[in-house]
């Protein structure tokens, strides 16, 4: 018989009431007694269970009566509806085929487990309610990321990992070899180590940004767009910090900081749209177990409009503020988490602060005709602070070279990179965001290691 | 005056005719006189351009008049429909804005350069029609890709690129380090390389494969799919190697080989259809200058029924086969180029291989019933080869260790891999699809080093 997915036994309910039918799954719940029994089956398809029942009129009833969590099987039997009860079906099991009886050791029991706990058993806990929610909503807001740029028009760009431009200062960055790390490394006649047998013959890394790299195609394609994982080495152990994650990173010819801004705030309130749309569900668990009131900032965020407020006006906000801060508030200074917060608090909702001090900013943004501010935009959200990060970039050859020089930026490795200053430059702008920490605003997790499938963080590679 | 997208003109042309409208873009060719001029503008947004028709009334006319390719310009004028004209339609200029004069030196001029030469200004081919068609249809079969299993309910898993799990041999891998390179490797007591200090303090490496990492999540979503880039350290220089490049593997729970392959060969159609569908223009280019033939190719996939044989069958048909080989066709044996490019010709369209020799497959592969065999597929296509390829996993947990000491891998490192099979294992399949062998297949380009925005090869990691 073919079985049947649970979710489309959520969809079409009406389609198969009162037939027969089969679905596969596994055991996520089990109640019986000598004469009869319950299973909730969760078969992956749907975060929702299905409930079987069955009696000892199977065969295996005792087999069944004792299968153990996390057991795989398939079911055949009637697909009831059942009035007034919790569930609005079950299935009256015929047969209850058991495909692999789980160990009795299985880790996950159905108790509350830490989420600590649960990262040491990163390859199972996707079957528990709140990964399935996490990791459900991580895979429908990817597609609704991509699904945003592709129908406006966007390409998207695989930009390389790898690079041998040591262009954002090698500290930062991963190195790469196939060198043998396990013996001393080989030496030139000068004393040096010899990379020419490396694999690209010179020391290579790993990229910490496409940003770059996307650029040179915006020319080419208008609106371009990246999406994929980014490798950085700090040696960072905070809730927010992970050395490997995913970054979008959109690209956008001829536009200026303020339509990067119009753009920031549509492709946000599309992915929370998206997600809210397509995870109900989902939405609702974390709603109830991990952030109280979530669906409510979300759909507010989708109806809002953002406030853009210039980096100087925010300082002034804050230092007007009625309370004592840990960092004073400083005109030519970035924002505290504090700080961050105060101001989403203050407009009671998302804030653009704009047009920040140049010293802080990096050397590609664009100088404002004040010579002191550089079109930059940071997105600051309740609850998450900044999760986008954007700006204007220097479209001025001598400018940007100036810039560069003023921040110790060598031209050499970049001359691709300046060569788009050379061959129709534009005014151009774009934008970071970065994947777990928008994830961690839309379910409420607080940790990006419970974000990410397989987190990697200092000292910590398992798997 | 907003400005107008080329596409959005060439979309609904009907809605400009007479108007005045603006569009932004880049020089792709210019031919003036004295008196009048027209150039071929590129705003990004489309593979074709618009004529705009100039005249000595405007006040920049010399200007104009030697405006360099690649220059970057906003053109303001009358939107004209011309009858039985190249072009459907022209722009009548009222007024040209020079945005950035491009340098002379512009490295790519309107002839014909070779592929080799554009690789060396890789961050400027993007703007040539060949990598223009090339890069736009690889972002809209990447989006239709996962279009494909989104809609069919595959949840999206972003599995780790770093691992310390040295599962694959790390000869084959990457190392990945925050050791200083640059300096003598710090030793531990006993004159082994001392790791402690690196940033996950131990040896850590690039996986070459998601396939293990995502078997973990089939189990909780029931269909899964990885779509992301892998690094190889391979050290071949060949037309079809690349140290990094894009991989797609999927993994379905409760799928056998025989489902695995309806859903191969639904895949790929879906693929090749979104792109004929969404990139006409691209195609008719590449069919016209890149492969002859190429849409007629594509089209007859999209409609063909693939042929499904054994292995062991391939071999009987190459064995009769009326010609000498370069490798003799062996039943034990991989299958060479030469041998898939005739399995391919005997039947005049795709072949699924199945079932193959155990010794020549990897560990994880479903043992068949006769003990010789395993469950494992390669999809070979007329002019590329082998693009997909897949097993069913040997789900018995005895069996998998049997198989793995036979191979000679450690079972300690993939403890959790196992542990698939211990809670809730089922006869669950998957399959790799390698992004840029598929787009040189689609595209018709013969290197893949041209269906990568910066490839990196041995001794090549510029930009």
């Amino acid at each position: 018989m073919e079985v049947i997915e649970v979710k489309e036994l959520y969809k079409n309910s009406d389609k198969y009431f009162d037939k027969e039918i089969s679905i596969s799954g596994w055991v996520k719940n089990l109640r019986s007694s000598n004469a009869f029994g319950f299973i909730e089956v969760n078969d992956g398809s749907f975060f929702k269970t299905v409930q079987v029942v069955f009696d000892d009129k199977l065969d295996n009833f005792d087999k069944v009566s004792k299968l153990t969590l996390s057991s795989s099987i398939v079911v055949t039997g009637t697909f009831i509806k059942t009035e007034n009860a919790k569930q609005p079906f079950e299935i009256h099991a015929t047969n209850v085929e058991i495909i692999n009886l789980s160990d009795s050791d299985y880790p996950i029991q159905n108790k509350r487990h830490t989420f600590e706990y649960l990262r040491t058993v990163a390859h199972l806990r996707p079957r528990t309610n709140t990964f399935s929610a996490v990791f459900r909503i991580r895979s429908v807001a990817a597609f609704a990321i991509h699904e945003y740029f592709q129908s406006h028009g966007y390409v998207y760009v695989n930009t390389p990992i790898i690079t041998c431009a040591d262009c954002e200062g090698s500290a930062e960055m991963f190195k790469l070899t196939t060198l043998n790390l396990e013996e001393d490394l080989p030496k030139t006649e000068d004393g040096k180590t010899d990379f020419s047998n490396d694999l690209f013959g010179k020391e290579a890394y790993i990229t910490g940004s496409g940003q770059l790299h996307v650029e040179t195609f915006a020319p080419a394609f208008r609106k371009v767009y990246t999406f994929g994982p980014t490798l950085r080495s700090e040696d960072s152990n905070t809730k927010t910090h992970a050395n490997e994650f995913w970054m979008i990173e959109p690209e956008i010819s001829f536009c200026d900081l303020d339509e990067l801004m119009d753009i920031e705030e549509d492709c946000l309130k599309y992915i929370v749209s998206k997600v809210l749309e397509r995870c109900p569900e989902e939405i609702d668990f974390c709603d109830q177990f991990i952030e109280k009131g979530l669906k409510e900032k979300l759909t507010k965020l989708t109806t809002s409009t953002f406030v853009r407020i210039d980096h100087h006006d925010a300082i002034d906000i804050l230092k007007k503020a009625d309370r004592k801060w840990e960092f004073e508030p400083d005109y030519g200074e970035d924002l505290a988490k504090e700080h961050e917060k105060y101001i989403t608090e203050y407009y009671n909702g998302p804030v653009f602060v704009k047009n920040w001090p140049k010293d802080i900013k990096s050397y590609y943004m664009k100088l404002n005709p004040d010579g002191k501010t550089v079109a930059a935009v940071d997105l600051e959200v309740p609850g998450a602070g900044e999760i986008m990060g954007g700006s204007q970039r220097e479209e001025n050859l001598e400018v940007l070279k100036e810039l560069m020089k003023a921040k110790g930026i060598q031209e050499d490795p970049l001359y691709w990179y300046l060569d788009l200053r050379r061959y129709g430059s534009n005014v151009h702008s774009g934008f970071g965001l970065g994947f777990e920490r928008l994830l961690m605003y839309i379910t409420g997790m607080e940790n990006i290691r419970d974000v990410i499938p397989f987190p990697r963080t200092p000292n910590n590679c398992d798997f």
